[in-house]
């Protein structure tokens, strides 16, 4: 059978594609059998995942309750008693000007950014003249997930990163606002903070300047906030929450435990909500309701700001130390860097010289039982030659210690081995 | 802001947009409020749904399960249980050749026919020349929330029917299968059975002969089986649960009594699977696991097979059978006739020569408080004029016989003030 442009393009491999068959071909087969630090299944907090259990048992106890979330299709907004409760605590705790108007529920927040990303980018007749037009990527590496979402091509443009190097073998990716220009063929501006696979928390400031520059230019800044603040907040550094008229929200209840739950969340100027609810009611019809069933207590009573500092937060700042200091061991004398872990649930580790590539690294790691991914797949709309894509591969420390371990330790035999062999 | 090409197109207002929107405003704001025969919410049918209580009260009890239906990614086919427990259900019960290979699942068949159509339809390089496909549609009336789905135009082709009328005030659409060719601009042929939303069920030859066209013609006949055979098996006609290699099954758990839960299952040749898999990581990441977890026990000692015949289809049946003895005897003295109710949750009225569009009703029968759905959505790919287009009206019949029952009334009352203003 004849495929079309979209037929083919969509459904050849894609690197989200792999990373999604690894994780769902490991979990299914059991944990035993791979060490899984490769996708960004979430830790199962077991004080987080009693919340999520008692509210079911709750919803269960509740006359109808339990029917009407299972046996009721909600609008194509999403359900309004979470939008509401949501609306009033930011407002409340954070004094954002926002209302139910300003949020909108998606089936994970990875459909959300289909959305966006194609709504604000690709072939269109702007301000009256055909154009094509971009997302731009201010700070690469970014998440791999964005790399197959356009709907024409070119679809993005990245920018290279200024890197500090700091003490005990760390560094950091800093946007390189010198060079940073968003032309006439940019669309929005879009980053994920903390930084899909890095761990980077842009700072408030670079955070403002990012919508002065969309302000000028009459775009909008994409903010994918999954593992950010105010929930889940994994996120190490003093990050504020921000939300501006100009700003896009992604958030998303996964990194709060309810991956399989597929909830994302939209915080936006409301002409944009009222789009994401048209494309939600063609594309899916309604947004599932069982994800924000189980949070809306939480979010009802302002608990889950503290369940996200006081257990998410210290949660997955305790393994990252933790992995951090092993890998500090293990990787002595060898050209390991690691981007200083301020939040999400991965550290990326840099081989600068490595004589082979981190594809094949992967595909070493895989046969000796160990999952990652490999660096170069996080440089969407970054065509130029660069070494460095080639030189770095994420790993997530949500796992249990001793997979995490290790999976450290077979990682930086290897690692050693074809260091040993240049 | 400036939107792309795809923003202007999606975000606009859409039948469907209008049709979830009523459905949920009018869901949220309690049922006291509307008469809801608009939208397809599925009954809450009490025996079912205890099945489904008891089901997540056992996967309360089992250690850790809820935790990881809630906690951990699927991978992009879908969960693996209940994909092998259904294909060893349908090899078992109807010997079709399949595997869990040919099967995957996404959140809510919505998105799968999003996926499908723009997969064999669109631009594209076909046979090694550029050319424009479109979906077929061989028997319009066609379901609502096709309409929007195409990422280009014109995107859909559908042919008028022929018109069969029946004692009592029935009638019957037909394939006009002497005017039905697909050319070389038909990409994939699709159908709804039950077709949502006549209530029509296309008979077991009909569908061989879409076969038959569609085998000559090296393109997939698509079937959206959403209310159809084996479950949940809304359809009061003897038609046989049909797959073939060049069938695409689209079948889903809404009309179970979950669609909160967003669950769509596409049954297909193994490449089909693949491709939705590929589009389910780039869009979604992958589908929700709770649905196909409330399910897994029906569907693994195929109870859901007695399910839908004992007690889904009896229910339905007796509800469609009561809304049409009531609309014979409401609407007696108007020409108003009804599709023969084959399946699905819908009567279809037309009222032949009637001196107010369809459009003008819903809008005067919505001030009444009462929904239903103006039949010219349902017309997608037809542009000419017809004005049978005009006269018809979709209403379903699952909500509450009392409220039907008022429904009716308020209808019949509607019609029969616009025909005497003549």
């Amino acid at each position: 059978m004849k495929l079309s442009e979209f037929g083919r393009k969509f459904t050849r491999n894609s690197g989200i594609l792999r990373l999604m068959d690894d994780l769902g071909g490991a979990l299914a087969s059991g944990s035993g059998k791979m060490l899984m630090l490769g996708g960004g299944n979430p830790a199962h907090i077991p004080e987080v995942q009693r919340y999520f259990r008692k509210r079911m048992e709750s919803i269960l106890e509740n006359e109808r309750e339990f029917e009407q979330i299972i046996g009721d299709y909600d609008g194509p907004q999403g359900e309004t008693s979470f939008i509401e409760a949501l609306a009033r605590l930011l407002r409340k705790e954070y004094g954002w000007d926002i209302g139910p108007e300003n949020i909108a529920l998606t089936n994970g927040s990875q459909t959300a950014f289909f959305f966006l990303f194609n709504m604000f980018a690709g072939k269109g007749k702007y301000g009256g003249r055909r154009a094509k037009k971009k997302i731009l990527f201010p700070l690469a590496p970014e998440y791999i997930g964005y790399a197959d979402m356009g709907l024409s091509t070119p679809f993005f443009s990245a920018r290279k990163p200024q890197i500090e190097f700091l003490d005990g073998k760390l560094f950091k990716y800093h946007i390189d606002f010198s060079a940073l220009k968003a032309g006439d063929d940019i669309g929005a501006i879009c980053v994920s903070r903390p930084t899909n696979p890095t761990g980077n928390v842009l700072t408030d400031n670079e955070i403002m300047e990012l919508c002065r520059i969309s302000g000028e230019n009459d775009i909008p800044v994409i903010i994918d906030n999954a593992y950010g603040t105010p929930f889940p907040n994994i996120i190490f550094t003093d990050a504020k929450p921000i939300w501006k008229n100009n700003i896009i929200l992604c958030m998303s209840l996964s990194k709060l435990g309810l991956p399989g739950l597929r909830t994302g969340i939209v915080i936006a100027d409301k002409k944009i909500i009222c789009s994401i609810s048209a494309m939600n009611a063609i594309f899916s019809l309604a947004p599932g309701g069982l994800g924000v069933a189980l949070a809306y207590d939480m979010v009802a009573s302002g608990k889950i700001l503290s369940i996200s500092r006081k257990l998410i937060r210290p949660f997955y700042l305790r393994k990252a130390e933790k992995a951090l200091s092993q890998i500090t061991k293990d990787f002595e004398g060898i050209d390991c860097y690691v981007h200083k872990p301020e939040g999400a649930l991965f550290l990326w580790l840099w081989f600068k010289g490595l004589p082979i590539t981190c594809m094949e690294l992967y595909e070493r790691l895989k046969k000796r039982g160990v999952l990652i991914v490999p660096g170069n797949y996080f440089f969407p709309g970054m065509d130029e030659q660069w070494k460095h894509k080639n030189e770095c591969i994420r790993l997530t420390y949500a796992q249990d210690d001793r997979i995490v371990s290790k999976g450290i330790r077979i990682i930086a035999d290897e690692v050693k081995k074809a260091y040993s062999r240049k």
